[in-house]
């Protein structure tokens, strides 16, 4: 990992030197993740210098293993032959995937031009997050009434270099009835039947959200989860190297939408590009901002006859943001994982709105307290005091309801919850806090 | 999935009734992750209760799917007899793991009862979430100048019910020289030497980090990763359900600590202990809002002058969080997975600092137009225009920088970051805005 720095310079001096040939050469001797990993860090002129000294195969290997981003600079430079010629390389679980990335103008031209068009069309309609989207058509399949002799004879005579985790068994009906591991087939007796050593399925349909898929194969501890349709036929298999992406993936995006972005940006995305996918939050951050800045102006007079009411605005909106910001972490990543449901909703508003109550008390007495010591007016500490139990207790119902509210109608709640809450905890920590001035002081 | 709600009402009713024979029976009929995720909406002696009724094989392979927080009530209740007992039924990695959760006072009275207390002894010693504290010592290994034939029989004979994903090579030496995979041996020649076939190997070492561990099986499409020693010796190998666990594991901390909670916590903690992990962070976010309410007081004078200015820091101060929480995000997720290193610092600085000051121009613009016509005074305008811009392109800054320096002096950056860079976009937000607004209106 360390020499990191030097591979990059020593491509660096390539490119620089314009040295194509050794570029290509040294290029070849390193191994894929750091191909993908040094094509990151390129621009993209570069980016797209290096990828087409490649072979097919090169080309094909590497693809699947770019960040998104370069991933579209090079599926933009490339022509709709040389995109359906590496697709038509790789799985078809991979193409799709690669062909998803087509901007909607280009892939049907680049579709027509694959071999397996019509699957690959059909698979496309489901969309690249969905079972559908992420299986392979590379799975092996017995009947369950053959002994083992019998099918280790028959799988000796496949010849492909592919690794088949799990064979899949199939009743008379060819409807899926179980898997078979390859170890169980090397160490039982050659007599056995399928059927006798065969483990019980577990499948989705092709609709199956992918996060759901990854679920399954993370709670029953599989290698591949089966795609099959409503009559039990196999369709496709998701295997464990993508589902190891979805993780990833999912766990990406939930990070990135809390921290207010839409698209999902990998970190060296051009600022233009940048720019475009921040700015939408920013414009509805500004409006629910707005929406606090008419709070204060609504109370200008208290602020004017009380000055010490603008000094402890930032105390009272950093604490109900701090607050419901913890809240909102733990629910929507308990969301994602599948541990709570909407039917918790009421357990975890009672359990959320006494921890807002618990830390409003603590935080509240020592914020009033040095309130009190700052203005030196008593009267003054117990409404910052009470403005942050205010805030914190808010912070506690609203942290719960508003993801599970997002979740229970159908939208992601790492996507819009928080925005929603630091709108509501600045709004309702001012009104507490300027009106309470208002009432109490003056 | 859809009737969790029945299950756990009918679970619910045995419990209730103080049918322990009827509860027993139903819950067995369930399936593991559903047990697990029923046990973690009990109360904690609901918990105990239905725990207490599993045989110890039930018991341990219940305790190994647990929440931390289920686990930590359970364990808590169990004497040191009982849980050797569940530790001695379970593999030696998920017998580490148990332990390891064990308070540290009564740890070494448990340890001396398990059966191989040396070896759980110096597993224990590397930490969890070390490739020894995650490595399971059965794994199967041959002499490569074997020949498959010979393989296949020597396999048969293994009785054991566990399934062996890859089986380890090795020289004459006893070292480490690759892998097979069961599907290779099964279709492979009978007279083929396991060394023709053999795959080749990328392990780690006994105190890798459990989350490079994982990079290393997703980067190189592992099901396995083997621990060696420096003498190439295999010590154990971490399987890919584990690693599963770790990908979920650090995401989980990840969405948490950038939320702003140092201990991690399940969705159904008790809110005593959800106050006393909560509460240091809201203390160290309260000192730091303190520092800009200290700004806000010092140009007090012009906030009495001009009451605008206090309208007006809501906005600036979203403005600026927002902007900053957007870079952060994608930067502490791009650390965490690799994608980028301290080296990659300038670069970044670069890009981000363009980006804010693209979204700075853009959002600051239109609030500039929104106070000037709020206020009716176009040097106001200028001002607030001004403040964002400053704001944002401070946020680009330190958004980069905070987590980087973090991760460079080995500090986690999604622990610390957000309250620093809160706090300075609060700061530089409101002396910017206050400031301008003294030097230009005033």
């Amino acid at each position: 990992m360390e020499d990191y720095e030097k591979i990059r310079e020593s491509l660096m001096q390539f490119i620089e030197q314009g040295d194509d040939k050794g570029l290509k050469e040294y290029f070849s001797t390193l191994e894929l993740p750091l191909k993908a990993y040094l094509i990151g860090h390129l621009s993209e002129n570069e980016k797209l210098l290096v990828f087409s000294l490649l072979s097919l195969d090169g080309k094909a290997e590497l693809i699947t293993e770019l960040d998104d981003y370069s991933l579209e600079v090079i599926i933009r430079a490339l022509d709709s032959d040389a995109l359906s010629r590496i697709a038509d390389t790789l799985d078809i679980d991979e193409a799709v995937d690669l062909l998803s990335e087509v901007s909607v103008q280009r892939r049907d031209e680049v579709v027509n031009k694959v071999r397996n068009a019509g699957q690959v069309r059909s698979l496309l309609e489901y969309g690249p997050e969905t079972a559908a989207g992420k299986m392979t058509l590379k799975y092996l399949s017995l009947k369950g009434d053959e002994d083992i002799e019998k099918a280790q004879k028959r799988l000796r005579r496949v010849k492909e270099e592919e690794e088949y985790k799990y064979i899949y068994v199939l009743d008379q009906g060819g409807r899926l009835k179980g898997y078979v591991t390859p170890w169980k087939i090397l160490i039982s007796d050659p007599n056995t039947k399928l059927n006798q050593i065969a483990l019980p399925i577990r499948s989705v349909t092709p609709d199956t959200d992918q996060e759901d898929v990854a679920n399954v194969a993370i709670d029953y501890d599989l290698l591949q989860v089966p795609v099959a349709d409503n009559f039990g036929h196999l369709l496709g298999v998701i295997t464990i190297d993508d589902l190891f992406d979805v993780v990833e993936e999912e766990a990406t995006e939930d990070i990135q939408h809390l921290g207010g972005l839409r698209v999902i940006e990998t970190a060296f995305f051009p600022p233009r590009r940048s720019f475009n996918s921040r700015i939408p939050w920013l414009y509805v951050k500004l409006f629910s901002a707005l929406i606090a800045a008419m709070v204060v102006g609504y109370f200008g007079d208290v602020i004017h006859a009380f000055i010490g009411a603008a000094i402890f605005m930032p105390v009272v909106a950093a604490m109900g943001g701090g607050a419901g910001t913890q809240t909102l972490s733990i629910i929507v990543r308990s969301i994602a994982l599948g541990e709570v449901r909407y039917e918790d909703v009421k357990r975890l508003l009672w359990k959320e709105v006494s921890v807002g109550f618990m830390t409003g008390i603590s935080v509240g007495v020592v914020s009033s307290l040095i309130a009190y010591l700052w203005k030196g007016n008593p009267l003054f500490g117990l409404v910052v005091g009470l403005a942050i139990i205010i805030n914190h207790i808010s912070a506690g119902l609203f942290g719960v309801l508003i993801p599970m509210v997002l979740e229970k109608i159908g939208v992601d709640p790492a996507h819009a919850s928080s925005i929603f809450l630091t709108t509501i905890t600045d709004v309702v920590g001012f009104i507490a806090l300027l009106g309470l001035t208002k009432i109490i002081m003056t």
